[in-house]
């Protein structure tokens, strides 16, 4: 008979679960937990299920909120004219980290993959379109990911959108700050010279 | 206003406790378990608050279990003459992951530390000092980690229990399996040399 607990066994396949999380890894969590006193249990539970029954999409911008509105649609301060669009909420949480952006969001929920069977359907294109017609949007600026399917998402996108008067922006691409040109592939650093600013 | 949602971040704080878990890391597990079905939220929940109510230590060997005796010291098929003392409940999963060893365990739940304040006192030696007092126990294997303070522990030990006749053996050193010479440190081939079989 090996040695088995169930619980901690049933613990630890859950923190398996987890995307990057390995059995070792998983383990020396599980482990964790159990040293731990058991208000430390209780308050990770209540949190996991807080959060999932309580965030759902903002009714805008389709970001997470707990609210009916973001608290970036909801913030007055906020420049409605310009929109960003990403594919993650985790794009919002890093856009929102540099303290650079004063306009508002659209998460699209994934990008237009056909390989996986993901169309302009799939996403939150039409809660986009209809942000553009009822209201002054000026700019539409295209953040999905530097990728094959984020590029392609981007131009589907920005087909659909400049008929309508809206100017469309793209991310600019060049070399990371603080990175080593010895590193940078070639497409990036073709990119980069191509995109070249006077100082 | 910044981007804030309570309950997320509220489930980021609570990954973000575990041992090796990042900001970043916490964040992406944590929008992780919002993209996924509210039952794996629940599931996870039921698996923290089961594991931490329904495991205890086991009244003998006091390694974990959800029962009164833990599955090893349950085990008819064990060799109870033989004891591995080992630091921590990990320990005896990682030996058990070898499926070499047919006897039983002994976790201390800690080392002997006198910096971080931590004694014999402190350590489950009095449930080891018992076990032997009232069974025919032929070898303690000492398998504290190859520390300062595994070692200390061990020595500390071997000199309580010797005096009643029992044998004391300590794991063998030597260079690791699948290992490459060049990496390993002097004290350890000075130990594999000292060790050294005849083949």
């Amino acid at each position: 008979m090996a040695y088995n607990i169930a619980p901690l066994n049933e613990l630890i396949a859950q923190f398996e679960r987890l995307p990057g999380i390995g059995k070792k890894t998983a383990q020396r969590l599980a482990l964790n937990i159990i040293e731990q006193p058991p208000e430390r249990a209780k308050r990770f539970a209540e949190a996991l299920i807080n959060a999932k029954s309580k965030i759902h999409f903002c009714k805008c911008c389709q970001s997470l909120t707990d609210m009916e509105l973001c608290s970036i649609c909801a913030d007055s301060q906020r420049d409605r004219s310009v929109i960003c669009v990403v594919s993650e909420p985790k794009d919002v949480m890093a856009f929102e980290r540099t303290r650079e952006f004063n306009g508002t969001y659209h998460v699209l929920h994934g990008v237009i993959s056909p390989l996986d069977g993901i169309g302009p359907d799939q996403l939150r294109v039409k809660e986009l379109m209809a942000r553009l017609s009822d209201s002054n949007v000026k700019e539409i600026i295209m953040a999905t990911n530097p990728t094959v399917e984020g590029e392609a998402t981007a131009s589907y996108l920005s087909r659909m959108i400049k008929p309508l008067g809206i100017k469309v922006t793209r991310l600019a691409y060049g070399i990371p700050v603080g990175g080593d040109l010895e590193y940078a592939d070639e497409f990036t650093l073709a990119r980069a010279l191509e995109g070249r600013n006077e100082i």
